[in-house]
């Protein structure tokens, strides 16, 4: 029997803090009230400054952020429309599959799983589309699968420079809350979220802002929706409410995350992710194994991805994890499955928590086989979280 | 400020048990491991007698109920294809609404709100329907705006003595888990249920059943769907797992209220809310109050909208039962807004309650100057509950 | 199998508010840490005005309302002490009880059950005592066992009058909190409450007021205490902190129950129960029964005693509204045991719960084979309820 | 602001695991009701395995493991009665106080914080005890001050070499169910416990086994108790319920812990503690740190007292821990303050945590100024719970 806290080090959902846990154990209330809109109006402006927007107006979405992804495209694009991004990861691939199956054209960009969105290819196609045929950009933030971290500033100045006006769609899920977003400022149209990651909540909502831009382009879009109908949404919650019965323990939960992420300031929230990443990724380093991400300068700050060494299954480093020592890494995905495994580090963590991911994650490597030196990649995260020192250059792996 | 138990008497969500509560507090787990397939096979297999089927699929939609409508749809039928309804209510409505939106033709049966699906009607167009053009015939089993219940297996009937082979997709969201539904027996292809009214638990999922017929519809359906693919969620539902991240602590609530329904048996279940929902009738009556339910024989046991006296305004009686006392009533939907207000009597409850409801209306119906005696109509259910008195006749109202 | 709400009608622990249930779920903390005196501090501080105190000094011992009780004792008098205390329910029996158990010479004044405190004759026992040996004054506020509700302030003017000096110590356990309660007006030396009652959070502690004229009494005692010394925790309580391990949940639970009532408003809370109070009793007034208390004008508004007609066992009135109906009253306690049932009507409670009591309490009653009339008591209540009725006069029971 | 997880290190209140956690969330319920012995009987009887007995008599005192420890004296000594008892920490020392001011004659065994109770020296006063005044030995069989464990089986075995009769009270707060407590073999005739520690659930409840022989000697002892009469308790628990209104939701939380002992099975509770405390004492002695324990034979295997390098203040350590890492550690008590911190590794528990415990001791002591190699400790765990180590010898501090 297992024992003791279950530590979870997936890359979401994430581990939901006790005050997070309590505001949603709540009796059910009437959603049509007024007083419902109490409790919606301050998610909706919690979440502004956490999407780095201004501008934007928000629309949660009961389901995932899966949802978010498919109401981000039907409510603005058309059949046949085309639309352009990079596949590096198992989170782009589904998002460009979902956009093929919503009848888009979608001219994919395929690089290493471990490489960013390749900016440069982005802006050379972009120049190249001379009739402007190309009517969104599709940008995986953070690849959750592979904890790279996309440039969207750079997708941004790809598209001014090319002075070409397709929408800007940004998947944010693992990154938004957690680590630096800047709607209003990179020019995005559509970012998408979900409440179960930096958001600290459990899975239940995605989470769309949506543009001036993209507000305007739902004029002219006609793909079926009914579900996942944004305009009625965003009038719903204009006036208090959602077009049908909402997960409203989930607001509550996200109410009081939200609380927690501006208590403790969103400049400290980032700052305590970048560190608490470093720690790991000095970890990772120190034990001599290396991480999917190919270049620490793009690896992310809320999940890293580890590749286990030749000839130890993944799977099996997860499986010990799980069954010994009560702790849950995320798996490789896809054509990663067996080769890697992940340690989340977003939302509600600690430098302690990260001791605990080192420290089974050694354990459970030499227990599979691997030649780790037990301790090595705690103590390099010690020293890290102590302020001693820089964290060490990654070995970068070849593909 | 408001103290005591909030009374909720909206039809939806309902009141959910403590033991369900406390099930549903639980850290996030990991949606791939495992131990997962054993938290959701039970609840399918908890699910199916509370459909009436042993042959339907079940799936799980994070979401809601309108996503199960939706996803009903989007993967059994084609743009263009006609359906066929009855609209007798605000649910109803909204349901053709979004078969329009998707891109069906409807041919609709407009009749009276507060009357039933016309099932002679529903035996006529099928009738007249020679090339059997109509792809599906819908039915909204218990219309929640009205309180009414149809006949689904008249429907069935209708269906056969026609020799027609449209599908039969019926909405039990607020059906099912509280009054008989039988799926095989009736022959329904695809049923459509949500997690906060019968099953007692917080919104956020959408339950839908789907009769072989309706799988091998599947294959002919080329409607886009990416969030809401059926094929898809059933075959990760057959691993044990979700097509994308699950809100997990629905699940465990879940399971938590099927134990409860099937340890209370669901013969008992039934039972138990048509004496319940007896009671609230007969105390609508001793009132001198009519039902918008045109007659008792289809009188809904899980809901009863009762209409205000000429004069005075449902919304009153509502503001003046929140704000006064605590109670919570549905309000009059569409055309019945201001007209009428709602008792949900659903889910998980007792005799008790039910006097809380109908002592609370008298008292807010009075103080909103209805000409309503103090008292009656409490003491025409405690006659019920004591099991000394039929229900007596209601006052059908002239629509 | 038993559904809905437990419709809990005890005279304690009464039932918790959501927001209070919710505080109490925290993870274990340090109650050594600096921090926990910023949680003791706001309860110490928000208990005051409930006690209608500014003077004394309060300590929350662990235990319960008799350990409080027990720390009165044991604090301030010794052995062999003599002390004078009315008899007049299962709650002053047990405190006389206790009171000869730890070595004092109880006067006893045995009353009728169903009587309040007599001040008169307590004022000619202190006008007899020439030579001072009566060293304190026990006085229950509140019998919860009969529903009546002495006055202490007027036993406050009878040792005024007869220029006695004994303590006056009074048990407020389930009248503090829900009806007036002035200790320092009254010049209440010893005022004991417990937490599970208008303090609306489980029980688990004992709450205890110290006058600074108990606090110098305290010098002269020398009676064996460990566990309830009581300088010892007041000392603690002073650093912020506890003499052992507390229950840090309830200190939690017991900061928002604080909140909550200090949000209504002192004066609206004792209000509301005196409106609720004057309900039940029209109620029970109209069905022809009479109530332990033997005058309206003592009647206590945190619970009415209801003597069952002659020939009904009050316990088969209890075992059916537990097991038909969910819900549970009170018993007869002691001489009473069968021919009384009670309604504790204290706490977080509203209208409609008052209504279900009257009601449920109809329906067992009438199962018992009570001639009651279904309806008359709620009816009443509703009336008082709707502010159209005064409460009708009460049939005194013939002890 | 404090992020993440609170690592919780003292040694009680303990981690409440989240089955424990939930059980409690309750809705208050009459505990005169039949139902509740059925909430009561199994929470007795899953409880007498755990203190290692068939034969005592098990009583619920709410209150706390002090309240335990004054029940066990009041009730079965008288005033003046002679004791026997070590004083080698801060809780011998305070139930020693505790039992001078219940009237006892306490001869007292002075011996250095971080020796055990002196066997030797006991059965030398029993053997001079020529006229069995002693009437009880008091033993402290784990000394959370000092993380001392005293072998209580010698003392029965000197009891029964000196032919002594004298009863034999154990004090097992931080001790039963954590670790092998054998009361029938041990001969112990009271047995103290408390809910907080390995019981896993919030402080609130003593427990107390009285064996045959204690409960013999009640017919003796005249001890002014009430709030702690031990015999009416258990006359009250034999009729499954309790003198006065108990703290409810602690049992519900107490029966859950029960039932994740048993299902762990006790033997495997046990071999886990000394696992995880193995790995502890091997970190500590790695990082070259010194046990308050003077001898790794009799280390307790619930908690390790460390003392601080020569300058640092243990103060200093626990500051940083907490408000740096949001990490608590215990203190060191009386003489031990700011000499040593203690890290509690008892109930529900796993490496993973042991790791965070150490990891973080190792940041805060580092950052107190103490010269301790950073990873040294953690690794040195790492290689015991490989089971690639056995726990090296600590070195023995000189007191």
């Amino acid at each position: 029997m297992l024992t003791g806290t279950a530590h979870l080090f997936i890359p979401g959902p994430t581990n939901v803090p006790a005050d997070v846990q309590r505001a949603m154990i709540v009796p059910m209330q009437d959603h049509r009230a007024p007083e419902f809109g109490a409790l919606l109006q301050p998610v909706l402006a919690g979440l502004k400054p956490v999407f780095g927007t201004r501008e934007a107006q928000i629309a949660l979405l009961p389901g995932s952020g899966t949802a978010a992804w498919e109401a981000a495209i039907t409510n603005t694009l058309n059949a046949g429309d085309k639309v352009l991004m990079a596949r590096h990861g198992q989170f782009s691939a589904l998002w460009a599959d979902m956009a093929q199956a919503m009848g888009l054209q979608v001219e994919i960009i395929d690089v290493a799983w471990g490489a960013p969105c390749p900016v440069r290819e982005v802006e050379r196609r972009l120049g190249a589309d001379r009739h402007g045929e190309i009517r969104a950009v599709f940008v995986t933030h953070n690849e959750t699968a592979t904890g790279v971290t996309s440039d969207v500033g750079a997708v941004r100045h790809a598209l001014d420079a090319c002075f070409h006006d397709a929408l800007l769609f940004v998947d944010g899920v693992s990154s938004i809350g957690s680590i630096p977003f800047e709607m209003d400022q990179w020019g995005v149209d559509m970012a998408v979220a979900g409440s179960q990651k930096g958001l600290m909540c459990p899975a239940g909502l995605g989470i769309l802002a949506a543009s001036p831009r993209a507000l305007a382009a739902m004029e002219n879009s006609h793909m079926p929706r009914s579900f996942l109908n944004l305009r009625a949404m965003l009038a719903a919650h204009e006036g208090g409410s959602f077009c049908f019965t909402p997960p409203a323990q989930l607001l509550h939960g996200l109410r009081a995350a939200l609380t927690r992420l501006h208590s403790e300031g969103l400049e400290n929230v980032f700052a305590r992710h970048h560190r608490l990443a470093e720690g790991v990724r000095a970890g990772v380093a120190a034990l001599g194994l290396s991480t999917v991400a190919e270049h620490r300068i793009f690896a992310s700050d809320t999940v890293t991805a580890i590749r286990t060494p030749h000839g130890i299954d993944a799977r099996e480093v997860i499986s010990i994890a799980r069954t010994r020592y009560n702790t849950h890494f995320g798996g490789g995905l896809g054509p990663l499955a067996g080769k890697a495994f992940r340690i989340g580090h977003l939302g509600d963590l600690n430098e302690g928590m990260c001791l605990t991911a080192l420290g089974i994650a050694e354990l459970s490597l030499k227990a599979a086989g691997a030649p780790v030196t037990l301790g090595a990649g705690i103590t390099a995260a010690q020293h890290i979280f102590a302020g001693e020192a820089q964290a060490p250059a990654l070995s970068i792996a070849a593909e």
